[in-house]
């Protein structure tokens, strides 16, 4: 099963993708969408669906995890980044790849075994986890790559416990 | 210039079509897309960005008049909203179409007089200035109109203050 993980933005989209097979992780890919700050949020909105659409046709992926969002403090910043997600999740449903949801409480609870872990010990289990040289940067795309083995680790325990059920609700 | 009003959501759209000539306003059509309450954030976003695909392509607007969005009680509706506007701002780039947007208080101001009337004497005034013979139905169409009426009496205002500069900052 290929995933690619997403970390929803609107100036910077991280993307990570893995394969899991047989609860074995390996590196596909990652990086980042950028979007320049100066530019209209329409145009931006535009690059980061025609750029969501192009991973999804280059690589193919079995499923899309993404991230949900929460905010307590700028929600500015929140409604932008929503703003982001929409088209992203549109991007996905278009190419026909089914797109599941985790909130950042279930991705650290997964990649670390803890859900209040800190964003480095994130990074550093992505890193040993994918077998990895050196940690993944930006930070945006390792956190992609911890929603993508998020889900993995989700869909396999899920797969054992239910007999072959969807891994989690779907968006 | 024929300008479509754009009130976002992700359960209702209001849309409101409306020609403005030499500060005369004439209504074109108005109405709402839904989407279904039970199908997945993903699937409702794809039936919102295909019908404002749909309006683009049969009414040829000029311009798009889209209001902001504004949230200090329901942060969660907020972040909805929000998902919704961004395929719409997509659907409407994607198509050509310049946009524009507009807070309540513009609204309010340029079609009541005052920035903090009542919704009543929004869709009032709605029905007065496109000589509709009964209000409105339902209220997002309203604010549709009201949002599309706002673009027709900024741009004029501008024009002939500018000498023809695009009426406010696009999106």
């Amino acid at each position: 099963m290929r995933i690619l993980g997403i970390d929803p933005g609107i100036a910077t989209v991280g993307f990570g993708i893995v394969d899991s097979e047989k609860n074995k992780l390996s590196l596909v890919n990652y990086g980042v969408i950028t979007t320049p700050a100066k530019t209209s949020l329409s145009s931006r909105l535009d690059r980061i669906y025609d750029d969501m659409t192009e991973l999804c046709k280059a690589f193919s992926p079995d499923a899309i995890a993404c991230e949900e969002l929460f905010f307590n403090t700028n929600i500015t910043t929140g409604i932008s980044v929503a703003h982001g997600r929409g088209v992203l999740l549109l991007a996905g449903y278009k190419m026909g790849v089914q797109i599941f949801e985790y909130t950042p409480l279930q991705v650290k609870q997964a990649v670390v075994g803890y859900g209040r872990a800190e964003k480095r010990q994130v990074i550093y289990m992505v890193k040993n986890l994918l077998n990895m040289k050196s940690e993944p940067k930006p930070d945006d795309a390792a956190d992609a790559l911890a929603i993508a083995i998020c889900h993995a680790r989700s869909a396999t325990s899920l797969i054992k416990k239910n007999g072959g059920d969807s891994p989690c609700s779907t968006t």
